[in-house]
């Protein structure tokens, strides 16, 4: 089992990565809660409820489970589960565990955030994509305008990794987790990026996996130490996603996963830096990668314009001008601000010539 | 003018209370903001919005106005609050500025606590009653089944206090903010206490107020700063408020104002804390002073046992145990776990013996 300490400037909390660590989670709790509510989506419940539950037998324990999916990090899902929280009696001295994906963490973590202004919560990550979701404290929900727009950055008290978890994980959910450790390898790491480049998916080993998961918690956990609240570094961590949410809002949440989107929107970001940098950086060998790992990488039903839109009200935007997380090479991130006209264009001569 | 100064645990922030400070809002603002976003009510703003506007002439300014009342402190008004702010592009180097009364001010403050997961904010308080919830960073919204039940800690950047514009008040918002510098007062010094139950609130003169409203600032920002997120010594600040939230949401918001309904919990907190600890506190002076000064105290629509309901799932319960504030004598509040048959029963007969 791997162990890792992450400092937030409320507290310092413990990652731990392991096999069949959800069975021992209540050697992990760290004080004695009063009660302890589990917030998990139909399909993890499938697999992993009874595990957790029976690991926090001697715990008062409730359960709220939500559909499965994008969809359901909303308002009125958030709403819901205050509802659920009250009605349980659940107190200051209660506990929130968010097992599942990056949408139950984050919707989890924000019930937690704001429950009587604030109570526990540990993150139980049962994806790949996850590993960069649940460290680093930021929480939201969905507004019909923008992703993540209504939110707080709230760490949890541990994030507890069982990998097991991830051999239930389909294809897509293996695709959109690699996305964000091939942005960690990218803002980080050339000879890690060139690995990845060589693996197949499908393919896959879970010491491989175990490696690959380690490395992006590391690289995620070493940048929101220095900077929590993304006044800085923290920003480079949303290299391809100003392009990536745009996406996942145009389409209405879910069409493409997160960490699909994702890709797509990192293949932008190295568009977009050769163009501004005159450097020549992999993006062929990444389009390639992409490709011969069955991303989806048609967007066509997306204008620029309607993206453009999007990318403005994102909430990296100051002044309405579009931030990029750009790269000057392979493992060194950079931030630039842009008029609306210019990102258009490369968007529009991006989808033509590099996606179509 | 008078100056004060607040430590939270994220930054420091200053307190200014005058005649006339709204003109000069602009002189507080500590930095330059891409834009700004003043969210008050249909009310305050036909009185102060144009002044506020004016002193902000220079910065790019929206608004958004709400319906005057406790009913607006809710999900849908919030929701609304974050597209009114997408839609105007704020950013986060945006500012908000809450002008209005305790509503508004904790509304805002949510609003800013959760956009783009936190953006600054000013509180411009506009009513006696806001002295005591623009200090301290308690921002919330009520949800159906409890008061304040879903919020965060977050201090704003500035206090802007005008007591000018309390000079507009009606005799109802007068009553509901005298009753928490009377809590300020019974928790901390019993000779403003007698002073206070001396005066009439029809009579009051504005040098008095001022007077009053700094005392109860100063008690207010002492305690916050020593113990901003209610783990111990804040929990004296709800002296009156286990009782008065649950009149508030049984009457469904509004019926009393939140001070109105404070007014009657701390009678119901002398009332047993003269019981448990076999002491004389000065309720029959309270009861009279609250009578003559026209506090309606006439709550025979709710039931004791719907009440208890009530407590038992306020923020301050621990494992469903209701926790009221009490006073061993004026000055010296503390802390007790009730079950709920004790409380019932004293409730029962305070309604019968004290309030009838």
């Amino acid at each position: 089992m791997e162990k890792l300490e992450v400092k937030s400037s409320t507290h310092e909390y413990k990652i731990m990565i392991g096999e069949g660590v959800r069975y021992t989670l209540h050697q992990y709790l760290t004080k004695k809660y009063s009660s302890i509510l589990i917030i998990t989506d139909d399909k993890v419940a499938k697999l992993h409820l009874d595990a957790v539950k029976e690991s926090l037998a001697n715990e008062k324990v409730y359960v709220s489970i939500i559909p499965a999916g994008e969809q359901s990090k909303n308002i009125d899902v958030f709403y819901q589960l205050h509802t659920d929280a009250i009605q349980y009696g659940l107190d200051r001295q209660s506990l929130v565990i968010a097992l599942g994906g990056g949408v139950v963490g984050d919707l989890a973590g924000f019930v937690a955030a704001t429950y009587m202004r604030g109570i526990d919560f540990i993150q139980v990550p049962t994806t790949i994509l996850a590993h960069d979701s649940s460290v680093g404290g930021k929480v939201a929900i969905n507004h019909e305008l923008g992703k993540n727009m209504i939110g707080n950055f709230n760490s949890p008290v541990a994030v507890i990794y069982d990998v097991e978890t991830l051999s239930t994980l389909s294809d897509i959910e293996i695709r959109s987790g690699y996305a964000e450790l091939v942005k960690e390898a990218l803002i980080s790491n050339e000879s890690t990026f060139n690995q990845l480049m060589n693996i197949r998916l499908n393919e896959i080993s879970k010491d491989e996996l175990k490696k690959h998961l380690s490395f992006g918690i590391k690289v995620k956990a070493k940048i929101v130490e220095e900077d929590e609240n993304e006044s800085g570094v923290r920003k480079y961590l949303n290299l391809g996603h100003t392009l990536g949410h745009a996406i996942e809002a145009e389409l209405s949440y879910g069409k493409l996963t997160h960490g699909e989107a994702v890709a797509i929107g990192l293949l932008f970001a190295l568009y977009v830096s050769n163009k501004e940098f005159e450097v020549d950086l992999p993006l062929e060998s990444l389009l390639t990668w992409f490709k011969n790992n069955d991303y989806p990488l048609d967007i066509r039903e997306c204008t620029s314009k309607k993206l453009v839109e999007r990318m403005k009200s994102d909430k990296k935007a100051t002044n309405k001008k579009i931030q990029m997380v750009l790269l000057e090479k392979v493992g060194k991130p950079t931030v630039k601000d842009f008029d609306d006209e210019v990102i258009d264009s490369y968007l529009q001569s991006f989808m033509e010539k590099v996606i179509r």
